[in-house]
């Protein structure tokens, strides 16, 4: 049976009507619940406040709203009241699970902390309530089913925790309780180096399709397009999404480097894995970004031995190999010093590929010759030559987005090096 | 006159319900109802339909709500219909604005293109409202008060012209009638090395306060407290907060690191500034976050040198001269090569400080003696003694949430140590 009710989202927490977070929670919930086909018509947000908690839960009620999934006030803290909230509503007792105050303890334990009486709370669901385990935190949820027809489940504010806890539990009882059998698959590309309405563009003739559909998104340099149709099963939909994902990944050429959850990071170590090369950075202005962004995938040790992080000059000359004399002549952001400081690592750890960057990532620093935003990326090459490329990210980016911008930019080009694309 | 009535935000989107965007339009007003001291019990998100707008509608003024807050749906598409819908509910005709249709007509005309009769739709407004002027893009809002002590407000839902807007003409809207006389001034204080629970059991008198009120916030390893009240001026506020702050902090002791925009990296780095000390960093495990969050900071180049991204053993080995035979009896995830790494990296960069850093990040690599989550860290010191400590982080935590909290953990021991604190 495959029902077609309606969900409502209601997260908890008075840091959301501060506007202090961004509720990144219900648009991944959002986005579970359209991927999974069950309808939803209505988001709430409301504060630590049992009377206002139960006057938007009969709101969601009067709509008809058959699974309501609540976010946040689960926590130890005695203003998470949303468990005993929703019980009251109900006129329904708490009653403690010892198996989930072993739990808390266990976990406490392992912090080298122990368990308080507020932490213990955590332990209490309303009577007739399963509980939602949560590997990764203290604070369980709660699968109820409190009257027919109308399912509660409750999730930690903590985004990882309840990522995790939706995954393993909340979809498998949605499943068994007739909900979610059709669902939606999708498949993302990635695409890094083009502009979102360049590649809209580019492949118009996949946007204006009804099935499957194609969206593009964009944010910090990179353009995705998610491919997406509605099927019982995995295989069922690839055989309607690939080809298509297929026609464009030909027609967007060098841009598109993954998909899903492919990273320039993973994509560059793969293609040195593949090839059994190794890489090595030096970085003045991303400061470890670029390693950080590389070693945050599992296994790069094989590809990836390490770097410098050169920020003062001195660094630069004394370990990397520097020529002081360029610095003077040419400035520490400058082509020929990004080209020293790669070939100088390459060289010192006695790697395949090395990448050197510097740059301007401000907000001070800047000058008219030199502006914020200008940064020079070297690549050394397995053939002992060095290429080195110019950037002038735009003068409105913050620091924060310069580094990030640049250092997945130096992957960018390794990546089209290892391809063997030339610009 | 002072009203204290409350406002909602009401966001109108399928995009929302559908989960493609975060709803950062419902953060950045919630962030500015409070700076204005408006309460904000409520926020809402409903898709473009109408009849569901209108119940939405009626639920807040069943709720008192005194000021609706509308994003979304009134641009130029056959389904933008938020104006519409909102003129209907108070059973009110539509009537155009010859200005704004003027200027709809030559916004068009400088991009090159012809009002359609879809855009020309945007110039309508419910008889009796005030044009609330849109000088980023085609879709003006509304003012209006179709009822006593009822204020609407509309916006389109692209942030940059809705941000515009309210500062341009909302605000003087709600202040010439009797709204944001008073605000909420806050100040957040940040704490590393103590758990939600244990903090908030220590301050928990303060918790219990309700002015200024005290609320605890946690995530990646650090917990903040907001200490926050209304007042008509910021020095007001602060002779509610600061008494407040300073007992907090004299009870937190040594977890409290500092409030509002610092992070552990800026602290370490004024620390560092203030004695004219320098800093140099060795990082295995966490492959250049560690060097990444120091020179996030602007100016961080006058304390921060640079470091090694260890990788690889023989990186470890050849340029920080970890014995190779302490490898092969401890292993690379050691006390002693975390040592040998901040000795190395002190000597080498010759700077005051080293921190060395070693562990287990997993998913994979770990073992019965040595888990993933295991980390060693090293601090070698200007007198030349060097000490470790060792750090088992939970097991559940992902390599993200172990690289991450490690790198901070190693600038919170640096941190204690300039500071003069010993465990």
């Amino acid at each position: 049976m495959t029902r077609s009710m309606s969900a409502e989202i209601i997260c908890v927490g008075t840091e959301l009507l501060l506007g202090d977070i961004l509720n990144s929670n219900a648009r991944y919930l959002a986005q579970q619940l359209a991927d999974l086909g069950i309808s939803h018509y209505h988001q709430s947000v409301v504060g630590d406040n049992p009377g206002r908690i139960q006057q938007v839960m009969q709101v969601a009620l009067d709509r008809q709203a058959q699974v309501l999934i609540f976010t946040g006030g689960l926590g130890p803290t005695p203003d998470d009241l949303t468990t005993a909230t929703i019980a009251e509503f109900f006129q329904t007792p708490l009653v403690e699970h010892p198996a989930v105050v072993a739990d808390i303890e266990q976990k406490y334990a392992q912090r080298g902390r122990v368990m308080t009486a507020n932490n213990r709370r955590q332990a209490l669901q309303p009577q007739g309530a399963d509980i939602l385990p949560n590997p990764l935190g203290t604070a369980p949820g709660m699968m109820w089913q409190p009257q027919p027809e109308l399912i509660i489940l409750t999730f930690p504010g903590v985004p990882r925790e309840m990522y995790r806890m939706w995954q393993d539990s909340a979809i498998p009882y949605l499943q068994a309780n007739g909900y979610g059998q059709e669902q939606i698959f999708s498949t993302s590309l990635r695409f890094w180096g083009v502009s979102e309405s360049a590649l809209a563009e580019r492949v118009d003739r996949f946007i204006q399709m009804s099935n499957p559909t194609v969206a593009p998104y964009a944010g910090k340099g990179e353009v995705r397009l998610r491919v997406a149709t509605k099927a019982a099963t995995a295989s069922a939909a690839a055989q309607i999404i690939d080809p298509i994902a297929a026609e464009i990944i030909e027609l967007a050429g060098d841009y598109y480097y993954g998909k899903d959850t492919d990273s320039l990071a993973s994509v560059v170590g793969q293609l040195l894995s593949a090839t059994q090369q190794t890489l090595a950075v030096a970085e003045s202005c991303t400061g470890g970004m670029i390693g950080a962004l590389l070693t945050d995938v599992p296994g790069s040790s094989a590809y990836f031995w390490g770097g410098i992080i050169a920020y003062a000059n001195a660094v630069k000359v004394n370990m990397l190999g520097v020529d002081p004399q360029v610095i003077v002549d040419h400035g520490a952001v400058s082509a020929l010093v990004a080209e020293q400081m790669a070939i100088g690592i390459q060289a010192k750890i006695g790697t395949d590929w090395g990448i050197g960057i510097t740059g301007v990532a401000g907000p001070a620093g800047g000058s008219a010759e030199k502006p914020v935003g200008l940064v020079y990326i070297a690549l050394a090459k397995p053939d002992g030559r060095v290429e080195s490329m110019k950037y002038q990210l735009s003068t409105h980016f913050d620091r924060e987005l310069i580094r990030q911008m640049s250092a997945h930019q130096s992957l960018d080009i390794l990546r089209r090096r290892l391809l063997k694309i030339q610009d």
